[in-house]
């Protein structure tokens, strides 16, 4: 099964954060604060969405830092996204 | 009886969650969270809602993911319904 | 008299609550959710409202689910009506 | 005096409830809702309010209902208005 | 000094409540309530204002009655002014 | 250092409170409530600002009413000035 | 990895605030109030945000000043960025 958003939305999976100390060791549980980066899954068509054009400028695979108290996380077959709208997305990461 | 709904509004049916173990033994009541995954019963005609063209994307039979809070429960015929706008769905689930 | 409702509103009259066991007895005064089912009664002309256009679906004699917290409760010869925006209408009911 | 209303403001003058019982004695005073029928008493000239087009569709000795929580309680000369916007106007009264 | 208010913005002058008794006796601070009558000392040149066209339609001399919580209350040269948008202005009282 | 505001910004230094006797005697810390006047030090170039065109109407150097809560402080250099939309000045004071 | 922002949004990185006295001993930990001052860092492309055009109008390297609760902390290998709309930049800071 796969999430195709509507609109302007885009899935994103959440970035596993990277707990691990400079030795390798992975210390889990200590990242409180929810993550803010996450890689888009699927993007939906944009065009007319509340009246207003909206183009979409991200792609399948961007790693993006969107907004904080945005989006409704949605669980698919055991895992979990986030479906934000593409004005909720702040920045592209570029390596 | 049936809903015909209005404008971009669209009606809803919550698929019941699916409480089985692997074993194949329904566990109901597990599932406290409401399940946002429903299926499309009926599908308003679009057009002009409040003052913006709306072009209907779902269609009767789709499953989709839809916001938390939105619409309306109506009950009909002893059955349960959620009155939606389309805006209030997130994703079209695909198979 | 009657009620004449300007721009886009509906004149509507709240169905009585089936509340009737299987036997034929009426319960009265079980049903302690408001009905949101209503019959209209009257509706406006529709045309430019707050500076948008409105087409009128709905008519008079139309069964209609409308939204659970929308309308104003106005009472007229005894006889109470609720008069709502048509945008508040969510579905109309098909025999 | 008499007050001259801008825009798409209408002056309304409050039925007196008509608290009479059916013999024809008067029960002042028991009416503790506040009636929302009203006179119109004053038309504004309508035209572009706000950016929007507004025409005005009620005139002067129309009986209306308005929307309950609405317009500005003003006193004139000892005599007691309501200003309302025309859209606070639910429906007009025919006899 | 004086106040030229910009865009679509009016200067009021309180009237005096006339808290005088037929007699003639005046009977100052019995009057709680702010009066909203007012007088019009300066009028803004309207225009483009938040993106719509206002036309001024009231004008120097004008008594009007203003809505109760709009405007500023401003102090220039120990007179108080209260500065509101012509919107804030319900109608004008004309003798 | 100077600030060069944005759009329909307008950089305000509030003007030192008339705080003296009528014999000339400087009574400092009397004025409790914030002067709403102003001098204006910046004006913003207009232009489009959040889809609408905005003229501006201030110079540097006019002294001007402006809305008692708008506005942000700044402080450069040891100076602290206000920074506020064009559409947050009430009037300007002419000589 | 750099943050390449979307539409109008603008990447700022704080600017230690300046906590020297004036014989250069550097005071850490005094300037509780969060600066305001800001160095940009990236400009998102502009063009069509929420149905209205935007010029982007600052560049990198501006000194600028934004508004004091605008924008999302964002922290990207290790370093700390604001990422804000470009309307919430109040103005910049010429030398």
């Amino acid at each position: 099964m796969k999430l195709v958003p509507l609109g302007d939305r885009v899935v994103l999976k959440q970035l596993v954060a990277e707990e691990t100390t400079k030795s390798g060791i992975v210390l889990p549980g200590q990242n409180k604060e929810k993550p803010q980066q996450a890689e888009v899954i699927a993007v939906g068509p944009g065009g007319v969405v509340d009246g207003k054009e909206v183009k979409m400028e991200v792609k399948v695979g961007d790693q993006v830092i969107y907004s904080k108290y945005a989006g409704t996380d949605v669980k698919l077959d055991d895992e979990e996204y986030i479906v934000v709208k593409q004005s909720d997305i702040l920045a592209v990461i570029e390596a």
